[in-house]
C-alpha cells in the first residue's frame, strides 16, 4: 500500500512531517514531494497524472493562502485526495481552509482541520484500510491505544 | 461495496438525496439514515460501533450548526467518515464547516463543501475504488463526461 | 451541592482550573475529568449517563476547536451543562465557539465566553443557587465584592 | 417554579414565543416583557433588581446587534440569566451572539444558539430542575419523546 | 470644555491613556473614570444620569468582548458617547467592534477603530468644536503639522 | 445649525431618507448630496473642503463596500465626520462597516451600526446639542418618548 | 488589443457578460470560454500556455467557491491575469474572494471585488492603454462620462 | 518604463521595499513615497492627477486598516492601481483587504494578498510588458527560474 504527500513550499515540512511520520508509524509506503500548483504546475500536472499508475493509491496535499494544490491535483487523478489547509502569517488559516475544501461539485477533496497534518494520515489509513484488512487492525488498536492513553491521564488527574 | 448516509435531522434530505442518487448511479449500494448525535444518541453509538460489522466500508455524515454527527461517528468506527457541512437558517455555512473540519488530532473526517453532498458521494467513490477496480474505471468515466459537457459547453458558445 | 468539570484534554488545565478554583471558593464540591468526545467516547457517554445518580447536579465541559464535547455529554443527560469554548491556536476561538453554541433545537448548551472558565463556574453558582440559598447568598457577596474591588481602583485612580 | 423572558424589541416575539410556549408545556410559570437595555434601562435595572423578590429564579434575555440586554440585567441579579442572540437584518447574528456571549469575568450569561429560542426554554428547565424533581422528570420524557421521534423518522424513511 | 473618559477595566488603561493625553494637548478638561456596566452597574448609570450636569460635554467610553459600556451609558444620558472597542485576547477585537457598533436604532454610539484611543480623543474635540472656535483652530493646526509630518517624512525618503 | 448628508450612490437614498427625516423632526437644517469619493472626487474635495465656511457644522457620509467616503471628507475638513455603513449584495455589510470605521490614527470617523441611518442623525444631534441647548432638550425628550413606547408596547403585551 | 474572459461555469454568464459589454464598449476584441481548472484542466492548460501566442494580452478570470481559475491559469502564462471572484450560495463571496486573492509569492491574480466584472474590464482596459494610448484616452472619457452623470443626479437631487 | 510606489505610512516601508527590490530587479524605473489619503490628500491628489505626465506607467499603493489609498489614487488617474492590504495590529488585515479590494463599479483596483508585496510588483511587470516585450521575456525567465528553484528543492528533498 503506498501514499504520497505533497506539499507546495519547503516551509510546510515541519508540519507535514508529521503525516509523514505516521504513516510509516502504520506501514504505509510514502513519498513526499515539494510541488507548487503555481510554480511547478508542469511537476504538479505530470505528478498527479502518473500517479496511479506508479501505484500510489492515495494522495495527500498540504498547502496555504490560496491552496490550489489538493484542487489542482484532484483534477486531474481519480485517486482520492486528502487536502490539508496550512495556515500562514495572515488569516488565521481561514484562507487556506476555505481554497481546499470549498471545491466545486465534480471534483472532491477530503479536507481535515488547519494543520492537521496528523489527521490527515488517519484519514488516509482509513481509506487504504477499505482494501487493507491488516490497516483496519492497526486503526483499531490505534484508537484503543489512544483511548488508553487520556484514561491514564484521566486516572492521574483523579489518583 | 457499501456506504451508508447519516443525516441529523429529516430536513436535510433534499441535500443529501443527491449524494445518495449519485451513489446509486456508481453502483454503490447505499442505505440513509436519520440520526441525531445529539437526540439519538444511541442509535448513533449504536451505528457506528456496529457499521464495519454490517459490511459497510464508507460513511457519509450531514449536519448542520453544531455539526457533532460526523465526528461522533468517527469516535466508534475505524470506517472513514466523510462529513458535509450543512447550511442552517444563520451563520451561512460556517458553523457547520468548523464544527465538521475542525477535529482534534486522532479522529479525522474527511469534509466537503458546505451542502456539498454530490462531493460527497465522489469522494465515497474514490475511497471504494482503492479496493474496487471497476469503482476506479467509472471513476474515470466520470471525470471524462464532465470534461465533455463543459467542453460542449464552451463550444456551443463559441459557435 | 455537587458540580462536575470535563476537559477533552489534559491541555486546558492551565485555563479550566480557574473554573475549579472558584467552584471550592463557592464551597461547591467539584470532580474535574478527563474525557474526549472523540478520543474516549465510552468514558463520555459512562459519564454523562451516570452523572445525575452520583449526584453531580451541573456539568462544565471544556474543548476547543470542532469542540463536541459539552454538546454530547448534554445529548445523554438531563442536567444543565456549561460549555466553555477553548481557544486553540489556529481560528482564534471561533471554532469553538461556533462548535459549542450552536446547538441544534432541543439540546442546550448553556456556553460562556471562549476561555470564559471563571464565568463557567459563576454560572454553576447561579444554577445551582436556584436550590441552594446560601450559595444564592455568597454570590449576592461576590458581586458586591466585585464591584467594590472596581470602584477602589477607580477610587485610587481619581485619589 | 417562575421563569421570565425579556426582549429586546417587540419584534423579537414570533421567535422568543417558542420559548415562551416550550416553558407552558414544562408547566413553568412564565411572563413575557418588552425591555431594552438602551431605550428603557430604568424598566431594566428594576426588572432585573427586584426579579429575585418576585419569585423569579431564571431569566430569559433575547436581543439582536449590539444585544447588551442580557449583560445588562446580569450586572444587577444574581439570578441565572440565559440570553438569546437574535438575528437582525445584517451580520446573520454575529454581532448578536458575540455581544451576548463574550461576558467579561465575573458576569456570565449562558448564551444558546442564534435564534435559539427553545433551547433557551429547555435549559431554563434543567436549570430548574435542579432544585424541581417532577421538571427533571419532565425533561427526561421530553428527551425520550424526542428520541423516538427521530427514530420514528428513521424507521420510516427505511420501511 | 470638559470631556469624560471611562474604561471598563484597570487594564484598558496603556490604550486609553493616549486618549487623555491628546484631549490634554488640545486643552480639553478631562476625567478619567474606571466604572464597568457589568461589574459597578450602579455607578455607570450615577455617572451618565449626572454627567451632564456636572457640566460634561462628550463621554468616551472603552470596553472589550461583550463591550457594552458605552451603549449602557448611552441609555441615559443625551450627550454623545464615543466608544472605543478594545481588543481582547481572542476574537481580535471583532467581538468588540460589533458589541460597540451594532447599537439599535435610537441610542447612537460614535464608534472609533479597535484600540483607536488617539482618534477617540480627536472625535471629542471635533464635536466640542462643534462650540468653541478655539478647538476648531487647534485642530485644524493639527490636521496642518499632521500632513506637515508626513510630508517631511516623503521628503526625507527622496532626498 | 446645520447638518449635511452626503451619500456615494443614488441607490443609499431610500436608506439615508430616514437620517434626513429625523433632522428635520429635530428641526435641523439639513442638504442632502451624491457625491462619490471614487467616481466624484472633485466635488468631494471641494465639498468638504468648503463645508465649514458654507455653515454646516456636522456631516453624515453614507457608502457601501470600500466605502472611502466618509474617510476621504475626513481628510479635508476639520468637521466631525458621522460614518454610516451601508450593507451592500455582497458581505452582508462588514467590508463597508470595516472600511468607515477602522481609520488609522489622526482621522476619525464616528461610525454608526450598518445600515444605521436614525442613529447617525441622532447622533449629530447629540453633537450639534453640545451648543444648541434647545437641541439637547429636544433629545431628552426624543428619549423618554421612546421609552414611553416600548413601555406601552410592553404593558399592552401584559394587558 | 485583444483580452480574453475565461468562466469556470456557465452559470456565471449572466455577471461575466458585463465585463463583455463593457470590453466591447471599449474597442477591445474580446472571446468569452468556459472553461474549469477542476473539470477542464486539460483545456485550462492549453488555454493559457497558448494565450500570448495568440494574441491574447490580458485575461480576466471568474470563478467562485474554492476558485482556482485565475491562479491556474496564472500559473502557466506570464500574461496578467485578473481574477473576479463570483459569489455562490454560501459564504456571500468570502471563500471565492480569498480563494483569487491571497495567492502565493510569485504568482498575482489582480483582484477585484466579487461579483465585480465590470471593474474586471475597466481594470484590463487600463493595462492594455498603458501600450495603446487611443484605450487610455477613452478610459479618460469613461471617467469623466461616470463623474458627470453623479453629479447630474446630483444636481436633479437638489434642483 | 516607470512605476511608482506610494505608502501611506513609513511603518509600511519593511514590506513595500520588497516590491522595490523586485522592480529594480526587472529593471524597472520606480519611485517610492509616503503618501496619506487621510492626513495629506493635497499630495494624494497632486500625485495621482499628475502621476500620468510625469511617465509613471503603472502606480502600486500599500496600505492598512481602512485602506482608503488606493482607492483614491485610483479616483484621479486613468492608470491602473495595484492596491496592497497591509496586515496591521487588529483584524488579521481582513480591514485591509476588504477596504481595498471592495471598489464600486467604475474604479477598479488590481488587489494582491495581504502583504503581498513582491506578488505587487510582478503584477505591475506583467502589466507593463504589455507594452515591453523585454519585461515579457524577464517575467517567462522568472517563471522559469521559479519552477527550477522548487523542483531543486523537490530533488534534494529525494535524493
Amino acid at each position: 500500500m503506498k501514499a504520497a504527500i505533497v506539499m507546495g513550499s519547503k516551509s510546510d515540512y515541519p508540519v507535514v512531517q508529521k503525516a509523514e511520520a505516521l504513516l510509516q508509524e502504520f506501514g504505509v509506503d510514502c513519498s513526499v514531494r515539494i510541488i507548487s500548483a503555481h510554480r511547478t504546475p508542469r511537476a504538479a500536472e505530470e505528478f498527479s497524472r502518473t500517479a496511479e499508475e506508479k501505484g500510489i493509491e492515495v494522495i495527500i496535499a498540504a498547502a496555504g493562502k490560496a491552496a490550489h494544490l489538493a484542487g489542482v491535483l484532484a483534477a486531474t487523478t481519480p485517486l482520492p485526495i486528502i487536502g490539508i489547509p496550512m495556515k500562514s502569517s495572515t488569516m488565521d488559516g481561514l484562507d487556506s481552509l476555505l481554497s481546499v475544501v470549498q471545491m466545486p461539485k465534480g471534483v472532491p477533496v477530503a479536507t481535515v482541520a488547519i494543520d492537521g497534518a496528523e489527521n490527515a494520515a488517519l484519514l488516509a489509513v482509513q481509506m487504504l484500510s477499505i482494501k487493507y484488512p491488516e490497516l483496519r487492525q492497526k486503526m483499531k488498536a490505534y484508537k484503543i491505544k489512544m483511548e488508553e492513553e487520556i484514561m491514564a491521564l484521566d486516572a492521574e488527574m483523579n489518583a
